[in-house]
């Protein structure tokens, strides 16, 4: 099966979680949107009356007949036809549920840089913006690293592991001062982003071309103030 | 099978969601936090070391030994089970997708009078929720309501149609003059909102005293001032 991911092609953004499980596994993909013509296809999907089933924002995934969209979705989907999650239906759920946690985790990064509309700049929104990122770094970052931190992990790597690490880099990437002083405070999750850089399939991704850098256009952003 | 439900006990929030597809199937449920010793039962599970797949947040619903949380993954698990969703994995997909959506559209509602803080009150960021609440009504509601009145629905009312009704009614409390000025350009979800509470079952708890009333500690909130 190769699968088709859509994306917006210049950011890591949600895209990435799905990128990740799709390397991790080594399957055949596209990542449609970062070929020629791959905006207009994508565009096409999201926008076109044809298409009954119309997902309202990327990331969605083509398998064959099949387009689904929402990140914690596709990876729901996804994820036991790549061997990053078990068969059975209870564990699959407590996968499913902390992906979905992590999604909303992920909202709340981004509006640290764009609390009031995400169709304005950050510039537009910059006093604002310092308001809700102190209030992130200080009540709602610890308590999802809690939440993480001190749930019991088997020795599988699903692909919630995959995001958890995703999630570390990203946060050290935007905010690498609140990082420094909190990370000794959740060793498991430090751990667990080395141990999941190591897997071999990652490395390879992590270190070549299709591994876009953070930057300024994505979730994960780098503004000095937001950080204390 | 007796489903317990837990939520905050005072609002409709994203326990109303579940509730409103118990109640049409006539489930047999218990809201627990609504009874005695309640709350003390739901934070047990929220907070205690011994219970092994913790939920971030309510709601969750235990079902035997299953506790599962995320309002759209309870949805996703329970509907087949009441009849409000097919059992066929490319239409229960859809649904979930649709749900998730839902679930992204309400955090923006949420966020009109919380931009900065939910651990805040909405007087103490008030100036920015007159920002966040004006590109809510002229950007994110025009878009998510598009989104939702463009789609084909079949005959058959599933968990996402009770939603769908439930976001009708929560702007008409939180928008009225929003609400007013955008309806006649959605009259497929306006039809919508009037058929679903209709159904006998969810007429007689839209009536009765466990449906409760919308208020101004939930997530649709009649602020004059954010409407225009």
């Amino acid at each position: 099966m190769r699968y088709e991911l859509y994306y917006w092609p210049s950011i890591q953004g949600r895209g990435e979680f799905i990128r990740l499980a799709l390397e991790d596994a080594g399957a055949d993909y596209v990542d449609v949107a970062r070929r020629p013509k791959g905006m207009q296809a994508m565009m096409h999907l999201m926008q076109s009356r044809s298409v009954k089933k119309r997902p309202f924002a990327p990331p969605f995934l083509r398998a064959g007949e099949l387009v689904i969209a929402q990140t914690a979705m596709i990876l729901h989907w996804l994820a036991p036809r790549l061997g990053l999650a078990p068969k059975a239906e209870a564990a699959r759920l407590w996968l499913h549920q902390q992906q979905l946690t992590i999604a909303d985790w992920l909202v709340e990064v981004h509006d640290t840089h764009h609390p009031i509309a995400s169709g304005l700049y950050y510039e537009d929104q910059k006093p604002e913006s310092l308001r809700r990122a102190q209030d992130f770094r200080g009540e709602r970052l610890p308590k999802y690293l809690d939440y993480f931190e001190r749930l019991e992990r088997g020795k599988n790597i699903s692909y919630v592991e995959l995001s958890l690490f995703q999630m570390t880099a990203g946060l050290r990437y935007a905010f690498p001062l609140t990082m420094v002083a909190l990370e000794p405070r959740y060793p498991k999750l430090v751990a667990l982003h080395d141990r999941v850089m190591q897997r071999p399939r990652l490395a390879a991704y992590l270190a070549s071309k299709r591994r876009i850098a953070f930057n300024q256009q994505g979730i994960f952003r780098r503004y000095p103030e937001l950080d204390r």
